[in-house]
């Protein structure tokens, strides 16, 4: 659909469409509900981590992908935290959401990556996907999905790859500090979701260092690649942006969700992490106007530029193209010309330049050109 | 109404106006639910296909324009899907919406192509009017109107032409694969819904594509041809953008609409739906925000290529200007020049342009000029 | 107000200010309710148009301004239409509203053009101003205000001069042809609104044309006075916007006014007028955004000429001056310049002039400026 | 606060800053409810205008500022006005706060001028907020506060200096025109209410003026005064917009307002005024849009004619440089030249210059720049 | 995360990034709820200032950090204001936290500054984080945060460092000036609250001078270093928005707080904040407006000034630079130039040079360049 002449380009690196667009769109003639995986494979083998805390006690377990899931515990009997890394074994994923019951629409979505960030209410459980933001050594974005199914007294998390956004959250559960291990699933939840908006706030210092560095730049020696940076930089800040608008409404809703499937006094902890979330909005905004703003000095500065080297070629052409002219008018070869006898004419010619010279000079000085 | 000296210029193989604004005005005088036929008549003979299903069967007959239509289907007997290709034969339009029980007005927006997208409800019948999307080899997006009249057991679908994007659709119905033929006609419309926005996705896909060739374009060698080719992709997206966007409030609508219309079941599948018009116009956006970005890049590329320039003349005129104008005193013809017969006077004069030549060098370089 | 010096300039022949501001200052002292004309005279002598139609009758009359009225019919007894074209005649206008029981405030309205578009419910009866757009030969649109006054079985309409809008209209009435016959005044509100809204989207077709051809005008050759058509087209847009914007909320407040002011099966028409406005200023927005991008086509193509121009000067300057420099050389009158006698010193400088420009040339290929 | 080395830059005599800010600065360590007078002094001695007025009577007095102040008239003895102009006695406007007996928040918003225009119910009043434009000579927004405290049977206004904008409303109370006298103190604040919008939209006529006065100077003849014109009016125009966009709001809770406070038959009035603070905005709104257009077009035009002036350096660089150094070369000293000797070689190569310039003229007429 | 060679850039003094984003990063592994010092310690040892005041009664105390606190007072018992200057002993706040009862979440975001600006209601108090905004002579904007913890008769103050914001308020409390000695810890906190909005009233005054000052420098001696003062005056406004922004929101949740935590008079106090909020937005935006305008006016500034220096350029070579090509002729050492020999071919050629240039002179004067 690209014209010829334009295709044989070489797609960009850190692509925009491929982490917007490409991987959301669906095979054809499959029907809704059908689970296919759709990313990239970022890691070899799918790995399975369990955790099965309470109040007083913490079982981690680590089964192969074939081996039996454990029972899904009442209510009384704390927490199952099943997370799944690496999404391409489709039969694993299919296993794992009839063990937990989940709806078929939410499991494709786990597999079908780089769905917009969203919190849907299943009858059984609920289901969130929700972005999490790294950034490359190159200073690009990089976008994966996590999906969440968080059911009673159950959550399970599926990850693109292995990653360790989510260590502060095993550490804590590790060490049985804070309320982590005395709440329920949805308490779980929160802290994943605050985990990965931490990541977040990670990836937009990042891109404010990048601003700060590039606005020297532009102050200091405004270059074409400095430019060129800005451009990417605010291409970041556009992808930034998309992957964490979704989320305030995301949390906002999450807060709304009624007990028992969100229990009282975790509301308190999601407003929070709303409060954040916000603040990231705002500050990518900032960013994006300060990245705004380093494009018109840039412009400002390279017209500026140009304006000095103007008056430069002006100044000197000014002076010196009426004194060559001159100049010019005495090597002529005429016959006649009487002036040319004169023993006192060459020194007044010269004083004559000079007067010329130094009277265009005052004038440009007295424009403030020089 | 255009001032006759640009009428002149031959309208835009792809005109936007066309698109968007021509097909929709009425032909004067006629009543509202006047059912007259507007747009190009994009098929030779309008074609019917039927297709008749239950969970366990699947009838399919293409009777001629002329033929008898079968009747519709008790609430158990399954759904009669009549899909129309080509509007240009008004009776039979007219045949059909009085088999069917098509409200006139809605009659009329079938054949009058170019409608805004939008989701009535009729009496007896949701109405829905879609646009389907389609990039041409030139990189041009095609919008035809698809028209969805969705009753009880009944879905009557017109298109203007013959196309392949409900192809997936009619190939789950044949396979019977997933729940398409144990639903009603509301999940056949969120069927083609979806094949809908998914081929609006693979437009998406290509202006994606060529926004990022062009990316690279501009920064590799920025040409006037560059910037036309990013005008007419803002344009495109701008035709993008105005087609998808009642989508979103479109399917917001299909959602909120109660049994037995929409089923219970049903919701989920268009929330999904719903999330995907997010997604597209998110996009779009991002798509919008990187060529207006592009603009932005080729405009202080333009800039600095110009200072380049300019430089270069600058220094070039600055070096010798002053030296042709010593050469130029000496080549004066005064009797009396008393330094013109010594010596030394030539080659010291030599020595002297190359200092001012070289301090003129030292100078450009402190600047960074050179 | 305006400074003198600014003053003095020519007042613009399609002046903005004429059309959105100067009507609307109220007369000062005039207490609320005051019936004065306040816009120009378009129409020597105030006209009447009075229909009385039903089902299956249709009576035309042509009172002259000082004749009596015909009573307003019972609800069985048809709708009476009377049509007003000019509104200089105060008195008329008066005579008129006590006749129908207009509110005062209403009645000023209509005689004070250039009210914003609006829809007002008074006791008796609903109030609507809307504009009538009109494209001149110039490409300027005129604004006309045309009021209506919707009560039980009377339909009032003032138009500032007689025109053709209405003429669909009256052509139904007199065919018989569609509902609008056996329906009551909220109908014939419609036919009107909609046959308004149908004349604005020819004017935005005119506007559409205008764009297209500038479009190419701008790709083809930019020149300034296409600059300044694109200030123009963008003016008018705005002139455009702001008469159609308020339509869109007017629309959706006809359509939730309750029966029997506007009876049942009228509302799915205002929804498809209330689409209409929609499609309208949808449409508007794109034009505003093309006309945008035209400027900034324009500017690029304009910085992109310069750079050509600027190439030219430098590839010529900086051939010619060095060469004219060691011309100038040897145009030195010094008594001792040795290289003067050799005999193959003219050659050799020739030689030498001749590779140092094709030296340049093969230097400003190499940057692609040549 | 302001560095040093921009801080002796003298004032601007219509400072923004003045006009938006800096009156509002509360003085440090008063509690709310001071009464305060912030802004200039306006007048020398306040000056109390009342007016007493029933459907059939009208008294006017105009006691000294130290004299006793009538009752408050019963709800069947018609309206007092007290009017009060100069806001810089304090002790005044206290007595008068205690005799009406008005909120002290509210009075200290009376006397401490640039509020934002609002409407504030107390338990005994409404409290009005509201701005009195004013376009001075020079062009610029001159915005005073007007107070109104609206009680039973009570309006009492303040003004920062007498004006002749509620002229018209006394004239309509003495003439006994309209429905004035005949109705209570919420009728009066509109009748107050509308003159101020009235004056708002003569101000908005002068800057529509400005507008298209400087279109015209733009297009024929763009200076940088012109655009430095263009500048302000975007200011005033930001000023403009400030000030009235509050009363959008207002006047919408204005209508709100249920009797008795705000009687049945006044909010029709009110919608009245509602309307027209939207058609204010949406004008202020197509002005600063067209000012924008005029930034644009002067950008445009000023690149346009440095084109025309590149052109023309060009021009005359690309002809004559070439000739010159012919003539240069032809001019040196070499003993062995043959060709100098020639007999034709002088017209030979005076023509070959005739034609290389003729050359010249021809591309660059090929190209379109002469 | 920043590429290396953009890294070694210097950090710029005021970096917007931390005080935007940096602190507000979560340390990983601490759970939600965990007192954790974040920002700069700006005061050695904290401090803190006891108040326990009453209608007819006022106590100041200052304990050490260590000393025991006094018991929250009974509702008849007056308030109890503690207000504590420095956030880095983690022990103290907690100490107090356990003290007043303050939520673990709540005492979290007092510790970790940098929050964005809300209002918490928690059971037993409300909770919010608020400004305080300072300009440093360099004319950055400085934000602190203050946290207020309103209980029932008792508020608890933190601030980063001691600070004379709050003096006003202080200065009333012993002067038993207004209400506030007589009022409950709500409207306490609405006296500080008012008291941070007056200190950003004086921050918008400082950034208004600066604006108003920039604004005459652009216009009188446009330089590349106003510009970049634009661009810092850009940001300020970006930080200073932010800050403010939810400001408007915090407000108008508090007033709609119910009684008894928000008591009935309070509420008309908190609408004058909440105005006063909606002011300073609307400032600020005009603020950004202006500082556009400049931009926009200094880039056309240079521009002209630009196609000023060409056309002194071009004038100057358009003139002499034929006439050198002409005197250049005349001084060709051709054998056989006739003309060379006529006694008035010198007065003849230097007449015709005079003519060229008068006549060149004439032109550019036709053309308004000079």
């Amino acid at each position: 659909m690209v014209p010829s002449d334009i295709r044989e380009a070489q797609p960009h690196p850190s692509s925009v469409m491929d982490r917007l667009v490409r991987r959301v769109v669906k095979l054809p003639g499959t029907p809704p509900g059908t689970v296919i995986h759709a990313g990239p494979r970022r890691i070899a083998t799918p790995e399975i981590h369990i955790f099965h805390f309470g109040p007083d006690r913490l079982e981690k377990t680590r089964p192969g992908i074939h081996d039996p899931l454990p029972l899904i515990p009442d209510a009384d009997d704390g927490v199952l935290w099943i997370n799944v890394d690496g999404l391409h074994d489709v039969d694993l994923l299919e296993r794992i959401g009839h063990h937990v019951g989940i709806h078929s629409l939410a499991l494709e979505d786990v597999a079908h990556v780089g769905q917009r960030p969203k919190l849907e209410e299943y009858e059984d459980h609920l289901f969130l996907v929700l972005p999490m933001l790294r950034l490359t050594e190159a200073g690009h974005i990089e976008v994966e999905q996590v999906s969440l199914v968080v059911g009673d007294g159950i959550l399970v998390s599926f990850q693109e790859a292995s990653g360790d956004v989510f260590d502060p959250v095993r550490a804590r559960l590790r060490n049985g500090k804070g309320k982590i291990r005395s709440r329920r699933a949805d308490f779980l939840a929160y802290a994943l979701l605050d985990a990965l908006v931490d990541a977040a706030f990670h990836v937009l210092e990042g891109l404010g260092e990048q601003t700060e560095a590039l606005e020297q730049m532009v102050i200091e020696r405004p270059t074409p690649e400095g430019m060129q940076r800005v451009h990417e930089l605010k291409r970041e800040l556009l992808v930034m942006r998309r992957s964490v608008w979704p989320l305030r409404e995301l949390t906002a809703a999450f807060q709304r969700i009624d007990p028992p499937r969100v229990q009282q006094g975790t509301q308190v902890y999601l407003r929070d992490v709303h409060d954040h979330c916000y603040q990231l909005l705002d500050t990518v905004e900032v960013l994006r106007e300060m990245a705004k703003g380093l494009q018109e000095l840039y412009l400002s500065s390279v017209s500026n530029r140009m304006n000095e080297v103007m008056k430069v070629l002006t100044v000197m052409a000014s002076i010196f193209i009426p004194l060559t002219f001159v100049a010019g008018v005495y090597g002529m070869n005429f016959t006649y010309m009487p002036e040319l006898d004169l023993p006192w004419a060459y020194p007044a010619v010269l004083t004559g330049m000079a007067l010329v010279a130094l009277g265009m000079l005052a004038l440009f000085r007295l424009r403030h050109w020089i």
